[in-house]
Parts: structure tokens; C-alpha cells; sequence
């Protein structure tokens, strides 16, 4: 499976991965997707909102247990991040097919359209919407950098985007969603003995996923010749924008949480003009919501002084958020006790500060997750790994924990 | 003059010009010059480098007054930079003629290509070329944003890139080069009796360009993911490229000359990712090539600790330099003594931060500067702006250096 899916998107230069929601190396995504599912005699389908099934059985008769993730990056992000969860869905149903395990409830592997929301800017896109998260009008709204909205790029990919919305029956049919991905820090490797690959735990169980958000900062100064304008005449966006990324540095030191501006919009984004706008993009995260809010509303204060100080203008807007998810412990507890008796061993329960569509969804109907060790913590970046029997440990998680709750 | 030029290539949503080299804007400037040239019965041709000239008399004669500017800009920049230098060579000349002024000299207008560098990333590549100081070899390295070398771009305007280079026959011919161009700073405003428009003095004389240079800092972190690593576990080059835009401030501001990052690309540049690259560029000057050189030593010197402690990586590229450009002081003086007798009062003479295809041509032929007052000293903006009356006191003084020069 790797094979086919590994030159989709590939940016020959950077190694990373550029599959944006609704672009050419999306499609080429989708079709393996359906591929996968044809080749096994699943039904597919997708759903009004652009997200992709694969079913065995019948969904009609309810309690089923889905799993999957997703297929789209980050710019240039790494091979593991989605796919890992994906493709391992896949090779979990051949292993339980090998076992001759008997299903008695209906079962779906799942791709969730536009996870990352690189393109748009908003995460979760696919499942927010199936989950009532993200109302049809809000979702016509959003834009590509290119100015493109959501509908128009759902239709330049031949899908309609006119009935894009809640969709509670299909979750009504769902009786639990068990979401595998690559870890994304250094949880399970630090965990471990200490020695070479192999010692430790190749895989975990979430426990909650930080409250996190996004928040957009626009500094409006004027531009200006670079050589002519004397400093005390200048009004730089760019100096409150840097006093700006050093508070948020500090503030989530001072907390225990993360902050980072990685986004960043200049205009003109001439050498020789001062700029007229420095747009950046703050994303922050923390194990709860209040150590959150005290770390934005710090940094939100920090970059209203420095502007002031300035002359720039000031506006900060919250683009999303995500409150803390705790994944619903019986089916957390469920897992644990499959693993533990499949491998004589305690499987390590781990928080993560990364979203993912098993969050959005948790809201719902019950979620869980399984983490496969990243043994250098790097993710969203070509350098994202994960070792192979680590790979192969998920998948025989995942068979145990879908016989586990599929096949009682 | 101005109704058929001011749509080209203006961004309806800023109000700026978008007048990038070799593009269709660029394209329609050029025809724009080329009309004015033959609606004058001029005679109209293009250099080896792609610069334009009109002619008036013989080429051949020699000792040439040559006046004119640039039409490109920088992106969203004002109406004036450059165009006002054209627009009031091609008044003048309909003055002198109106005034029925009989010239001894050949008299030529000419419009420089890519004086601002906008696309390529170097200022003043059209006169550069022509007065050797940028090699064909060196030239044909150029690329812009999107990876099109110089010569690709050229050649896709439809001019051959193969013959670019020194023009030394071309400047043997010249005996002066005069550039009209609208002040970058408030110098002339503020040496006015400061009270409405119309006091103090509309038009400068150029004594000298301070040295200048842009310098490219790549910093290299480690893409990651912007939730789950941890702050210890960073390298993120955005805090490097913070502390060291700072710096810039507070060295400039120490030795009394400017320095600013305007323009910054960012890798992967996602909302959710740890940059992997922050490269930002510098732009400095100073009035002398000592203050200079200590301003862009101690930024350096400040980046690189920075850099050390964050485990960032940092490359520091000099893209370009010139050196202080002292105007010839015999035609400066002469104009001087022109526009003295014309108007009865003494014109200032003014020093500018800001680079020019004079201070480039300067090494090799007499050149010299009119400088046009801007109230507000704004520059590079689409707020750029000249009051009516300076602009046609400009004409007459630029018709009256002309006619001194080239009548007498």
C-alpha cells in the first residue's frame, strides 16, 4: 500500500508531503482510498461532506466500528501523519481476515476530508461538519490563499458542495471510532528502556487531547521607503510582530504550555519598503483551558503594548478552537484491557497536544486512540518517522482492539 | 501623460503598482514610453540591456544630455518613484520646445529596466549592466520568487538575453545624465518656511547616496510539530529572526543610519508547523561606508548569538552593495548656478538613503539629481505623493537644467 501512496504529493525538493484538501494530490489520494476499499469487496462511499468510507457489512444495522484517519498534509509535512492511521486500518482487516475473525457488527475504515487545514486554514474540516462542529455557512466562508472558497474547490474536484453539513444519522450508526496515528513528541520513546529501538513501547492509548487554538494577529503599520524614512518617522509592524513571537516564547515557558507563530503574511514584502502589514499566525496549546486562556491573554497583552509603542494598529482574531477532549474513558479502559491481555503488558495512557478528527468526533459518539512511537518526536516535517515493527505493532493493536469491540 | 499611465498595473484593492520587470505590467509601461517617444518624433530604440532611449539629434555627435528614470516599481508601490522622472523628461522637452529652445547636443529620454529590483531580488539591473558593474554572468543567475532565471523572463517579453552586458560605446557618448525623482524623505518639506504648501522650496539638488546593501540571513531550525513538541526540544528560527530584527532597530538607531526587515519567506510557513526556515532580508544605510559597516556587524554579531543559542543554523548572504555615491561636484555646482539664475533663490542640496540608476551610472558619466518635495516623505507606498505645483515646478527646473546643458 505504501508503494502507491508514497510518490502522491511529493515535493521532489523538500521530501514533504503537499497534499492540500481538494487539490490534484488529494484526488490521486482518494482514488487509492477507493482502491483499497474495491480491492477487499468493501462498499464505498462518501459522505456529504467529502469524507470517504469503506464498509463491511451492513451500516444499517448500527453499533459499528469505524476506524480510519486521514490522507491530506501540512506543507511538506511527513508520510506517517494520517496515512500511518489509514493504511494501518487496511492492514488491520487483512490481519483480522487472516485470523478468521467472525464479525458481528458492521465495520468502516474512514479517510476525514482536509484534517490539517493547510489550505483553508481551519482543521478538521470533514469531520467538524459531519459532527455539526462547523455550520454549512460558516464553511462557505472559507477561503484558500488563492482567494478560492471551500465550495468552489469542492466542486473543481467534482464533489457537491451543497449539502455539506451535520450529518447525525451517520453518526447514529456508529458505535465506536478508534483513530491510529503517529505519535507527534516523544512520549512512548522517552518511555522506554532506554536502549535501542525495540526496548519501550511501540504503542499507546490517548487520554486527552489539549485544548488548543489559532489565533491570527494583524499588525498594520505604514509603508515606507527602507532608505529614506528616518526611524522615529516609521511605523514597522514588523518590530511589535518580533516582540510579539519572543512574549508568546516566554509566556509559554513561564506556563508549561506551547506557543508558535509559524505562519507569517508581509505586505509588500518589498527589501527596500517597510512593510504595511504583518499578519502572523499564533497557535497555542496547554493541558487545560485556563493555563490556555492565561497564556494568549498574556501574549494578546504583551502585543497590544509593543503596538502601541508602535503606532501600529492591532487586531487579533481567534480562528479556531478546540476545547480539551477527554476520550471517553470505558472505551480507553476497553482498549487497555484488549491490549493488556494480547501482550501480557500495561500499554502506557498518554495526552497529546495535537488535534485530530477522533477529537472532533468524541463529542459525539465514543473515540479512541492508538499512538505509534516516534522515536525522534519530529512531526509535520519530512524527518517524521516511524520504525517499521513499530508500524507493524500498530497494526496488530489495531487488529486486537477492532476484534476486541467488532467481532464479541 | 499621467491618465494613460496610471491604470497600468495598479492593484485595485491597495491602490499600489505592481510594476515587476519583464511583466505585462512592465510590457505595457514600456509601449507607453515607446508612444511617447514617436508621438515626439523621437527616435525610439531599446539597448542591449533592455533599457529604452528616445532621441532627439544625433547619437553619434557625442557629449549627450541624457535625463530620465525608471518606470518599474516596488510591490504596491506609489504613482511617483520613477515615473515622475519620465513623465517630467518628456514635459521638459515640450517646454524647451515651446519655449523654442535650439539645442546643440543630442538630448535623449531614457527609462531604465528593473530599477527597483522588485522581482530579482537585485535594484538597478538595467543600468548595472549597462555600466558594467553587473556581469552577464552574474545577471544570468538571477531568479525570481517562482524560479524564472533573468534571461527566461527576458526572453518571455519577447528581447534577447544573449547580448546583455557592459555598454561602454553607449556611455562614451554621454556627457551628462540628469534623473528628476520624487523625494524619499520630508528633507524639502521640512526646510520650508512650514506653512502650507507652497513655501519653501519644491525642488533639491543631490549631493550624494549614502551607502547601501541588502543582506539575506537564512535561518535553519528544525520543522516540527507545533503542538506536541516540546519547548526544549525546539530549534525554531522565527525566535532567531525576532531577536535579530530588534537588533537591527537598536543598532540603527545607536549610529544614527536605518535599518529594517521588510521582506521574510517562511518553510513550511503552516499554521501548525515549527518553521524549518525563517529567511528574512536586511536592508541598511548609513552616511558613510564606516557607520555602515559597524551597524551590519553588530546585527550579524547579535544574530549569530542568538542563532548559537537556539541551535539554529545561519547563513549571511550579501546580495548587493554600493557604496556611497558622491554626485560629480561640477555639473551638481552647475546646476545649481542654472537653477539660481532661473528662480532667483538658492536650491537646497540634499543627501538620500535610497539607490538610483544616477548613483549607478555616477562611476561612469557626470550624473546629477533633482529631487521633487514630498509633504509627508512617505515612499514606496501607494501613499506616495507630490503636489501639483512641485511636479511642474520639477518640469521647469529640469527644463532649465536641460537647456543649460544641452542649448548652450
Amino acid at each position: 500500500m505504501w508503494a502507491d501512496l508514497g510518490p502522491i504529493g511529493r515535493n521532489p525538493e523538500t521530501g514533504g508531503y503537499r497534499r492540500y484538501a481538494w487539490t490534484g494530490a488529494d484526488a490521486d489520494c482518494r482514488t487509492w482510498f477507493q482502491e483499497q476499499a474495491e480491492s477487499r469487496g468493501l462498499a464505498y462511499e462518501t459522505d456529504r461532506n467529502g469524507n470517504q468510507w469503506a464498509w463491511l457489512g451492513d451500516p444499517s444495522q448500527g453499533d459499528a466500528v469505524v476506524t480510519g484517519s486521514h490522507l491530506d498534509s501540512v506543507p511538506d509535512g511527513g508520510a506517517f501523519d494520517g496515512p500511518l492511521g489509514v493504511v494501518s486500518s487496511f492492514a488491520a482487516l487483512d490481519e483480522l481476515r487472516a485470523r478468521g475473525a467472525r464479525f458481528t457488527k458492521p465495520l468502516a475504515i474512514t479517510n476525514f476530508g482536509d484534517e490539517e487545514g493547510a489550505r483553508f486554514g481551519l482543521a478538521c474540516v470533514g469531520s467538524r461538519l459531519t459532527a455539526g462542529k462547523l455550520t454549512r455557512e460558516a464553511a462557505y466562508e472559507l477561503r484558500d490563499a488563492d482567494g478560492v472558497s471551500l465550495p468552489q474547490a469542492m466542486e473543481a474536484a467534482g464533489y457537491d458542495p451543497s449539502t455539506i453539513g451535520a450529518d447525525p444519522e451517520r453518526l447514529a450508526r456508529i458505535g465506536a471510532f478508534v483513530e491510529l496515528h503517529v505519535e507527534q513528541g516523544r512520549a512512548l520513546a522517552l518511555s522506554g528502556s532506554g536502549s535501542a529501538a525495540g526496548s519501550g513501547d511501540a504503542v499507546g492509548i490517548a487520554s486527552a487531547i489539549w485544548p488548543h487554538g489559532r489565533w491570527r494577529f494583524d499588525f498594520r503599520g505604514e509603508a515606507n521607503h527602507a532608505g529614506t524614512t528616518r526611524l522615529v518617522d516609521r511605523r514597522d509592524p514588523m518590530l511589535s510582530y518580533a516582540e510579539t513571537v519572543l512574549a508568546a516564547r516566554r509566556e509559554a515557558e513561564l506556563a508549561g504550555a506551547v506557543a508558535t507563530f509559524g505562519k507569517i503574511a508581509v505586505e509588500p514584502n518589498g527589501v527596500n519598503a517597510i512593510p504595511s502589514l504583518v499578519r502572523g499566525w499564533l497557535d497555542s496549546r496547554a493541558a487545560d483551558q485556563a493555563t490556555l486562556d492565561t497564556v494568549v491573554t498574556a501574549i494578546e497583552k504583551a502585543a497590544r503594548e509593543y503596538a502601541d509603542r508602535h503606532g501600529i494598529d492591532l487586531d487579533v482574531v481567534r480562528e479556531s478552537f478546540t476545547p480539551v477532549v477527554e476520550f471517553e474513558h470505558a472505551l480507553r479502559d476497553e482498549l487497555g484491557a484488549v491490549l493488556r491481555e494480547r501482550t501480557g503488558r500495561e500499554v502506557p495512557v498518554l495526552g497529546t497536544g495535537a488535534g485530530h478528527d477522533a477529537g472532533i468526533l468524541s463529542g459525539s459518539i465514543p473515540t479512541a486512540m492508538l499512538f505509534v512511537r516516534n522515536p525522534t518526536g519530529v512531526s509535520h516535517s519530512p524527518a517524521e518517522h516511524a520504525a517499521e515493527d513499530d508500524c507493524l505493532a500498530g497494526v496488530q493493536a489495531l487488529a486486537d482492539v477492532l476484534e476486541g469491540l467488532a467481532c464479541r
